[in-house]
């Protein structure tokens, strides 16, 4: 939807006075319009009737227009909201629709959720996902050698980015191998191949990483377990020791602490490695308790329920409290565990699978659980949850902070800049419904909600984001304008900042090149660029916890505006507009008055009249 | 959203087997579209992830463009389900957003319902809304008379269409009154004066109702009360002696069903009259168990949660399972009690409030129980609800079946003819956002929760009809067309047909006049229509259980076909325009080729080139 300032009210300080306000107190709302209606009401559904209070006016916040203000009672986690404005011929509401005649539904009203707040540091990130085993090699001693154990394999393997379950039931044993560092992923070493990436090869990285810019690393599992993945944990409290083992994890962590980074873990809690001493206990011994933690099956092959029917991940059964227990909010549950440890949040793996007898039932317990177990062990923790599809039923705050955003962001805008799908198919998708799908996502959150979601335009399970767009860098550059303005918390792939692509079409494991430390072999006009966009979004409220204005979207140009206004009035505004045609065009976007400059050269730009090729970020001074 | 048919799929036979299937059954789901895809798939979310089965192609059912099969497991109650159509050069999912290269999130999804089936009268019917007190006088004997007995009323009453609860505090006895048929409801005899409208009445009526054709009616509260409106209930088993007492109702009922009438009654179990047994009980003894039926204060004035702040309409409490067992599921229920005395079903007054402690909470609860149990009595019942607001959240099919449609279709469509709102406040209201707003409501639902939808242009509450549309007659012809051809069940304010106005402006108790009985009074013009419009959409199946696809909406014009597609491959299909411009204009309309025929007036139509004025209705041969 394309807005325009004639209504305004949005969630920032001068228009919403708090963000997660307590159930039972009340919060000023406030509303910025510039013809002067005569009536101006806060619309409020309590217990099925909409109530109609009166919005005082007030002096205009910002010196300009006409401002109303109103109490919104919080009287529900989420209340919707919305206005109504009567003017002598004419009258509206307004709401996260605009401006309309006659009143939406309540997904179109604006939301305030009550009691949820999510740590201020998180706004403040740029996240950096590292897939271990390919990131650094810091201590090549202690990785996997050639056949050092067997590891179960699927004979084939043939689907994108799924295994095929018939298939999937015909494993056998294989050796592991060691890669070298640089050679290209391939089906036969899918989780076979170990590279040697580690934990000591992240601490060496640090400086790397500040240089970068980046504060925040959501690492890949590094649990023992037998896969170069580790997405099949063997001992969730213990680090692998091809990955360094514990003492490697300590000094990353206290050295990433030291340097301003914070460390995410990726939590693996829908199933367990079929070497877990749990299940391997379950497996041989119907009758112990641990046998509740898994859901068996008469006579298939495998005898019990796994993800997408892989013998080697036992899928938790969470009708087991003993489930909830070991792995969620039991006095010593792993989530609790790892927090104790001094990580700053959990990345859940498949988060919405999660549920019980094999199936997602009781999911939102869950991560309800989850989520209270670990803001109790650090209240300042960060849970975001992988979720593939539409998450909108699961972010209400209670559960998940946020998701991974592929539904709201990551899968739009790669297709559209692309112009195929992940599975590289011909998409001829267009700039109108990017910008429609991506306003749809984004409304239906409560505000601080959408400002958390981890935004990507690629990750260790899709293609690399360069190779995806044609290794064409200059669409990169396109694809990374957008990452670090749109609303939510940016996550690039380790080695996108270089112009890492991958060798052969395909998702995983094509995707998980090693990252090359040779910077020979770097492009050091991207490094340049990522790090200025880096710095943009941590030096711009606007980019951290700003609203949304889509401003363009049609003849394959999207635009909008991300502004922030204090309670003081003064506004910080960054623009971006991004085209999927590199050829050179004119555009006119419709801004508030004032000077703008373009944030990577600095120059002088007029809104009206902007030469776009490729993207541009504008910043209002 | 304006859709054409290169793609199609929709809840009618050819593209759906069959609605409300079992949990644990597939149902056949089709696909129709005019390019030849290279594949075409089922999107299907199964535990969080969303699946992708393959859909077969199959012979043309209708011999045209390209047919496509998929089974769909009903795995769980509301299954969201999308179509993905892969092309040589292209991709595309098909849902109710139409066609979009990016992924809908699954709010716009199609969706199936299962286990939810509506009896069938319902798609048949035509319903018509008496206010019993207004309707007709079958027996003047039984007639409230002036000063008969006393009944509290507010001292003032101001606001539109809500009792101001500060104002609500002060009520004083006043006397009730008999008005003279004919005379305006003002103020004053807002809830006093009776002007002798009873069952008996009606039966009288039947022929005229018959020969209207309208063969469902929906009562305002006949139950025992002190007012003329009748929602304060004093008891719940009793008619009112004044409407005529049991005798009459069931002569009413039995002569109404030798007719082939339904019949329909209002029930209140929000609130419960202050008269009312054990409310009075309550009252006077707090230690009996009919206390937990209330909401009970320290020292507020009432002492006990009322609706609205009224006295005499104190709230029950839900929390309390004695009101189950009083109103709702207990073996001797009211619900069941009406119905095993015959009735067809229940209009369920402020549904929307129903709940615990005052508020709305375990709202949908009360309503799962009492559709089970009125089901349980009658597998033919329909039960609907009043919600004046959106209720998309409580049309899953396990509570209320249906609600009256103010949301989706008469507060917009009102709002666009009459250009004001429901206060009479103007309302600049155009074509494309009325379309919008019916499509968002309409997709929001299941098929056949959609199709059960009551709409309405008015009702006892709001103002009349014809008299929100400045008493012009085209403009009311405009707003019938609508109301019998769109999505869902008409339900009429009885007079409408015969040009029945209001003396003063307002809602109620303005639009509550009496109905005259002198044919003079009548506009045979206006009820011959009318008459051809009940006829049209009992005759047509593609108006009681078609699909929607939306033609025009915009110049002040907006146009819609409904389509019912067999399982032959056979096409009804109806289509409507309308303006709430009565100049004429030329209006075009996409539709399939075949010869289009007026339906009031029988002459052919060149559906390119149409001449409007006001509404056509246009029917397929």
């Amino acid at each position: 939807m394309i807005q325009n300032y004639s209504v305004w009210h949005d969630h920032t300080p001068a228009y919403t006075e708090v963000l997660g306000g307590r159930l039972g107190t009340t919060v000023k709302v406030r509303l910025k319009t510039l013809s002067k209606p005569e009536t101006v009401q806060l619309l409020l559904p309590i217990s099925g009737e909409i109530n109609e209070l009166k919005a005082r006016a007030i002096p205009a916040v910002d010196g300009e227009g006409h401002w109303f203000e109103a109490d919104l009672p919080l009287h529900q986690y989420r209340t919707p909201y919305g206005w109504h404005l009567a003017f002598h011929n004419d009258s509206y509401y307004f709401t996260q629709a605009g401006i309309t005649r006659v009143r939406r539904g309540y997904r179109d009203f604006f939301q305030y959720l009550a009691e949820h707040t999510v740590p201020e540091w998180v706004f403040k990130s740029c996240f950096y996902q590292i897939f271990v085993d390919r990131f650094r090699n810091g201590n090549t001693e202690a990785d996997v050698r050639d056949n050092e154990y067997l590891y179960p394999a699927p004979e084939t393997v043939e689907v994108h980015n799924r295994v095929d379950p018939e298939r999937a039931k015909r494993f056998v044993p294989k050796p592991v191998m060691k890669a070298e560092w640089g050679t290209p992923p391939d089906r036969k070493g899918d989780v076979h191949a170990h590279y040697g990436g580690d934990l000591e090869g992240i601490t060496e990285a640090i400086p790397y990483l500040n240089d970068l810019g980046v504060n925040a690393l959501w690492l890949t599992p590094i649990f023992e377990s037998p896969s170069n993945h580790k997405y099949d944990t063997k001992d969730y409290r213990a680090v692998d020791p091809h990955f360094g083992g514990r003492r490697a994890f300590d000094e990353m962590l206290a050295k990433a602490h030291m340097s301003g980074i914070k460390i995410i873990l990726d939590g693996v809690f829908n199933h367990t490695g079929d070497l877990h001493e749990m299940f391997q206990k379950a497996l041989y011994n119907p009758t112990i308790p641990e046998r509740t933690l898994f859901t068996w099956h008469g006579s298939d092959t495998p005898t019990y329920e796994a993800f997408f029917g892989v013998p080697t991940l036992p899928k938790v059964d969470y009708s087991s409290e003993l489930a909830f227990q070991e792995f969620i909010d039991g006095p010593n549950s792993v989530v609790r565990y790892w927090l104790r440890a001094g990580i700053d949040g959990w990345r859940l793996d498949v988060a919405q699978m999660i549920g019980r007898k094999g199936t997602d039932e009781g999911n939102l317990e869950v991560h309800r659980r989850l989520k209270k177990a670990a803001r109790e062990e650090n209240p300042q923790a960060f849970i975001f949850g992988e979720r593939f599809f539409d998450a909108e039923h699961a972010l209400d705050g209670r559960g998940e902070d946020a998701v991974m955003n592929y539904h709201g962001f990551g899968l739009p805008i790669m297709e559209w800049l692309a112009q195929a799908n992940g599975r590289f198919e011909p998409v001829q998708a267009r700039a109108e419904e990017v910008v429609d799908l991506m306003w749809d996502a984004y409304q239906a959150l409560p505000p601080q909600v959408a400002l958390s979601q981890v935004n990507l335009i690629d990750s260790h399970d899709v293609a690399r984001s360069l190779y995806r767009l044609g290794n064409d860098k200059n669409k990169l550059r396109v694809a990374l304008s957008l990452l670090y303005t749109y609303v939510g918390v940016p996550c690039m792939f380790y080695g996108t900042e270089i112009g890492l692509t991958q060798f052969e079409e395909g998702t995983m494991p094509f995707c998980r090149v090693t990252m090359p430390w040779d910077e020979k072999e770097w492009d050091l006009d991207l490094l340049a660029f990522t790090r200025k966009l880096i710095e943009l979004r941590k030096s711009h409220i606007a980019l951290q916890q700003g609203s949304l204005r889509f401003l363009l979207g049609s003849n394959d140009t999207i635009a909008y505006e991300r502004s922030y206004t204090h309670a003081s009035g003064k506004v910080d505004r960054v623009v971006v507009a991004a085209s999927n045609q590199l050829t050179p065009r004119i555009i006119s976007l419709d801004l508030p008055s004032g000077t703008y400059r373009n944030a990577i050269t600095g120059e002088e730009v007029n809104p009206e009249r902007v030469q776009l090729s490729g993207s541009l970020v504008l910043v209002a001074e």
